[in-house]
């Protein structure tokens, strides 16, 4: 049985570093997004306000962004009650609504500016792409709220998809240009019990790529710019990341998503070669993918340069969101390994700790050189990140946790609390990923549950009552860890780590109490020998922290600098970031050449001095600086 | 007063390196050209044969290629009588004036194509460009043969342009979008002794930049790339090296020659001032300029990437002019030693041993990851680099030489002759570039000068008579050399360098021997510690050669490689390179990390290993290879 997340009211949070992301996101974020849409106008087009002459006109992909801080929004108020929020929340839902046709389409751009162009590019044009995301909206609305009528209204719309699109005479054989539709059919599908959005799921995923190509042959697209669609060849038959890397990884979930709802092992083996391909030989260290400025896509093995790397936010939470479906599919937890590398590191990158500013890019150095902004940005024109955090934080808290019948899984060990159906919560209490003690607390959760609305649980074994609190807890042993001890209620377990957890089965009571100690020594890290921008470069990383030197600890010309591998690193203070965090210090060396000359055979002079690194998700809070996360090895 | 170089027929060259070079352009390079112009429809668009509806149509910089084949075959013919030569630059030059129309203007394609547009888009239409390289072409070929159909027909097509473009009622006030033509109305006005061609020159360079700016004003071009075309401001008033590198070196030649010709300072300094800046700030170690691909353009000071660096041929060949002319007008050594840096690495690397095969871009590395082509090319659509190849080597031993009245200046101790007009031959014997001994005979040049047509010499001072043989004889001592040894006739002479040469003044007789020892020790470069692209990185470079490591010597993975700058280089052959290659061997260090994982915390192995450095010129002629100037310092 697969492994899912808890529900979003059964969990919280209370760490330093993911707690305050959520709530930034919920005070900053999500409000700055319904801001600009009315300044956008995006508000203005959903009221069909877009008439000929405007200024203005509907974004191809202004509905998908609505729909994601919708979405967002929807998965905030599940989160916990929140009277204005829902009163915020309905009035956009029936926005949208309002803004369908009676047929079921909805789309702004294509019902108000080129109605006649409907379904005529998808390899551009977005549509099935922002279909995706309003589904996504409509299921989270309909699990936070009860109601039904935008699930109804998108299930209206699919129905239209799936009569237009198919293999039928007269029905249209393309699929989406950019990925997103199949997931979101697939959560349709659970959430109507309706099969047939699972079918067309299943329909989008195999048509595509078939020969002869729909794009080539349809739409006049070039057969060599294929792979940057991911249609280059069936999903089935892929095993390379390869292309836009969001639509990428949309793709893949979409893949894990439908071939386990309906068995289909060629998907599911598809998109594990490829998740593997991407994170064993295309990732940055970061967790973030698609390093190419050129086409946002992923460039060939161990091709990762720093400074360029373009490893788009909205790359990273679906590399993330990939990787969590894949240990939920397998229980391997090397796919946590993954998803907390970009949930530490290259997501949370993407936005100020204020949470009203964006990096679109979020490359590995950045200096006077850097092609992409060096600040973070209020809003963009194609403004998909700040509306990917928006959605993307408020299930964090889930995303620590995975349950299957008879167990419960620490993923990522923040402190938090999850309350179980059986009647007990287990309260961890943490200062990761700054610290690697971990405290378990078993607390009765009899009260928490009932106001949840669990129902109470009894379980037999050959007609034998077992209490309910017997169930499998599993922790999981991060990959960056090399060494950790395990007790319970005092008494060391030697427990051995299986694909990366470690699991106690009793009968749980209030009172138990589990440490694990995760050894966190700064680990100095070095790329595979084939990544030539990394070649006698060192990162530093502590736990799922990857580190990075920025000027405002370090004075300008980094570039100057080189640190010894082997040295006493020691933990320091971070100036000017929230208190708690974490800093490295160390000795690094600082290379000059006397003179001005260009080029010379003087030699160099070293001198010896303090470097301090912060943790890379954290730079650019503290103004512009040069930043860079590998470092030559002294 | 001025230096200039000798006449082409009383220098020859008998070196390792710069004769086999010059050779191969006149047996290979120069027919291939003329191959390519028969194929391409060059030759036909000079015929005036395109009309519409055929496949082909004349580019509009077709003139200027064949153009600068016509001046290459003038300078080669000059150098020594080649009847079959002579033939076939008679035929070309006579197709060109062919194509004349009658009111003096000449270019196939607004005579052909668009005839409407003649003289509409000077920023990017290359017109004046063209007219540059067919005057300098017409004064080539009249220097060479003494005959002036093609001059005067340049002349009518100068006086055309001199009528088109001024500051009088019904002018049009333009200039050259890419320069050119102002350092060739330079070289035709000394060639016809007309002044007006000179007043042109200066008109062209004093009206460039001037607000408001006629690209603006009348042909729409967008003021923010001004600085690309060198238009941004009046060129007296730049003093950075800005946009497009081979406009910038055209530009700043014609600065020079109109600034000189009629004295303007303010020209002058302007053109020294950009020339620092380029050479201290932005000039690969090659000699290489414009590393930006996006425009083969400038970049900002010490931004000097190396994998990407641009480098165009062209460039190299241009800064190399251009600071040869600033010797010739200063005298001091700083500019043969920027020549020089060019002469020996980053011009011939843009053409195989072959003489038939080019680069466009030369780059200071190449791997996988290379935007470039990473083998010669035989022809490019654009192909300004093979015939500026062309027009370059046969001038190559004149420039090794610098003469004014009462001195002779060897400026690059290539084994080479000079026939002094005194009755005097100067025979340099030397392996140099390879060997920093350097032996400068005087034998009895008496035949030979008379040969050549040189006029008896009677000097007086005070009415004495002084015997003719009496010159000021300098050599330059490289800026590269940080020791050298002086002899006369077998004792050694206690001299100085005095703005990089040593100067000897006597009255010299046949049989008369010097001897310069330049110490050529193998020398690590490194680069300013504010390019951030060579930090923790070393070039090797031995007397004026800049070497490279190749895949073909070192195996794949150099990024893998680190070299320790202090150890005992040793001089070895080059292995599939012509005989008398010296290629450097030493000790390197390959670093390879264990195991698979992208990133990992496992100590690196280090393994002491053999590497061999060849003369950067030379790479890619011994089949595909990755190659790279700067390597780590171990």
């Amino acid at each position: 049985m697969r492994y899912a997340s808890p529900a979003p009211s059964a969990v919280s949070l209370a760490d330093p570093v993911l707690a305050p992301r959520v709530e930034a996101n919920r005070t900053a974020t999500i409000p700055a997004c319904l801001k600009h849409f009315e300044k956008e106008h995006c508000i203005d087009a959903l009221k069909l306000k877009w008439k000929k002459g405007d200024k203005w006109w509907p974004h191809i992909f202004w509905d998908s962004d609505v729909a994601k801080v919708v979405e967002g929004m929807a998965r905030e108020l599940a989160r916990k009650p929140d009277p204005a929020l829902a009163k915020e929340l309905d009035r956009v839902a029936k926005l949208i609504v309002s803004a369908q046709q009676p047929d079921g389409y909805l789309n702004t751009h294509f019902t108000l500016v080129e109605p006649e162009k409907r379904w005529t590019n998808l390899h551009d044009w977005h549509e099935l792409y922002c279909a995706g995301h309003l589904m996504e909206a409509a299921v989270a609305h309909f699990e936070a709220t009860g109601e039904r009528f935008f699930l109804d209204a998108m299930r209206r719309y699919a129905d239209l998809i799936a009569k237009t699109f198919g293999r039928r005479r007269g029905q249209k054989r393309g699929y989406p240009g950019h990925e997103e539709i199949e997931l979101a059919l697939c959560r349709l599908a659970r959430a109507t019990g309706e099969r047939k959005y699972l079918d067309l799921a299943h329909y989008f995923v195999d048509e595509r790529g078939r020969a002869p190509n729909y794009y080539v042959e349809k739409e006049g697209w070039q057969s060599w710019r294929l792979e940057y669609l991911q249609a280059h060849k069936p999903p089935r038959e892929q095993r390379e990341a390869v292309g836009h890397a969001v639509r990428w990884a949309y793709l893949c979930c979409g893949m894990v998503d439908a071939g386990d709802a309906k068995p289909d092992v060629g998907l599911l083996e598809a998109a594990v070669a490829m998740w593997k391909n991407a994170t064993k030989r295309r990732m940055l260290v970061t967790g973030g993918i698609g390093t190419a400025r050129d086409g946002e896509a992923f460039e060939r093995d161990f091709k990762l340069d720093n400074l360029t790397a373009y490893a788009e936010s909205c790359a990273a939470i679906g590399l993330a969101l990939l990787s969590r479906r894949l240990h939920d599919l397998t229980g391997g937890a090397r796919g946590i390994d993954v998803f907390e590398r970009a949930l530490y590191n290259g997501i949370p990158s993407g936005v100020s700790l204020s949470g009203d500013r964006f990096f679109y890019q979020n490359p590995l150095a950045s200096n006077a050189d850097s092609p992409y902004a060096r600040e973070r940005q209020a809003w963009f024109q194609c403004s998909c990140c700040p509306t990917n955090f928006a959605r993307f934080w408020p299930q964090v808290a889930q995303l620590c946790w995975a349950v299957r019948a008879g167990e419960v899984r620490l993923c990522v060990p923040a402190a938090s609390e999850l309350v179980h159906p059986t009647g007990v919560r287990l309260k961890v209490e943490s200062r990761y990923p700054y610290d690697g003690r971990i405290v378990v607390k078993v607390l009765d959760g009899r009260r928490q549950a009932k106001a949840l609305g669990f129902p109470t649980l009894e379980l037999t074994i050959n007609g034998k009552p077992i209490p309910a609190t017997a169930f499998r807890f599993s922790l999981r042993i991060p990959g960056w860890c090399k060494k950790f001890a395990l007790s319970l209620n005092g008494k060391r377990v030697a427990a051995k780590a299986d694909k990366g957890v470690v699991a106690l089965k009793r009968i749980w009571k209030p009172g138990d109490e589990i440490v694990l100690d995760l050894a966190m020594p700064v680990q100095v890290l070095r790329a595979n020998d084939s990544v030539a921008a990394d070649a006698g470069c060192i990162a530093l990383q502590r736990g799922p922290l990857v580190y990075a030197l920025e000027s405002v600890d370090n004075g300008p010309g980094l570039h100057r600098l080189s640190i010894p591998a082997k040295q006493d690193f020691k933990l320091v203070a971070a100036k000017g970031l929230p208190r708690g965090t974490v800093a490295i210090a160390g000795t690094a060396f600082e290379t000059t050449r006397p003179g001005d000359a260009l080029y010379s055979d003087a030699a160099p002079r070293t001198r010896r001095r303090r470097f301090v690194a912060i943790p890379y998700a954290l730079w650019q809070n503290r103004g512009p600086a040069e930043m860079q996360v590998w470092t030559r090895e002294a």
